[in-house]
């Protein structure tokens, strides 16, 4: 099982719509990717590390796929709908990481 | 529930024994945290998001609990044990992240 990890940076004045992102986005993600991608998790920043400092990224999806070729397969032939909604939830540009799910 | 997020930047020249991290560390934390953390995941970087870039984060773990009062009660009376392990694994310094776990 692979994630595929996409990070928003927690910048100062940006725009991150949590409830478009949880309630349109991606769940138009995972109607898009069909069952290349089992299942997906969200989250929303609250703090960092420290008592008192802020999260480093204000919010983060996890899509889980059983291969990287699985999620090329499913993100691939939709990724110019997909990219273009970001626009109506973030004007960040988001970290993208690939992981090996090694305790799952 | 809230997920205490803890990545290891992408470094290179650093240490990361992702065995000792999966198979010694991880579950001394989750025995130490009792039911105060409820599961763990972990993750070990691929790649980035274009073809041929590097992971951000060499390794990822995320702690879930009910709350973060759970995460201090459960990880604080052991904090200074769990720390002084991290040396056996990494000389990395991870970036710390609490977030609220919006779809998991």
């Amino acid at each position: 099982m692979i994630k595929v990890s996409v990070l928003y940076p927690n910048t100062p004045g940006a725009r991150f719509d949590h409830e478009y992102y949880r309630n349109k986005h991606m769940p138009m993600v995972k109607s898009k990717m069909g069952e290349s991608c089992k299942y997906y998790t969200v989250d929303k920043g609250i703090a960092g590390g420290m008592p008192g400092t802020p999260p480093t990224y204000v919010g983060m999806c996890h899509l889980f796929c059983d291969s990287v070729d699985d999620f090329q397969a499913g993100f691939g032939p939709h990724a110019s709908e997909i990219l273009a909604d970001i626009k109506n939830y973030t004007d960040l540009t988001p970290v993208i990481q690939i992981s090996e799910v090694v305790v799952g």
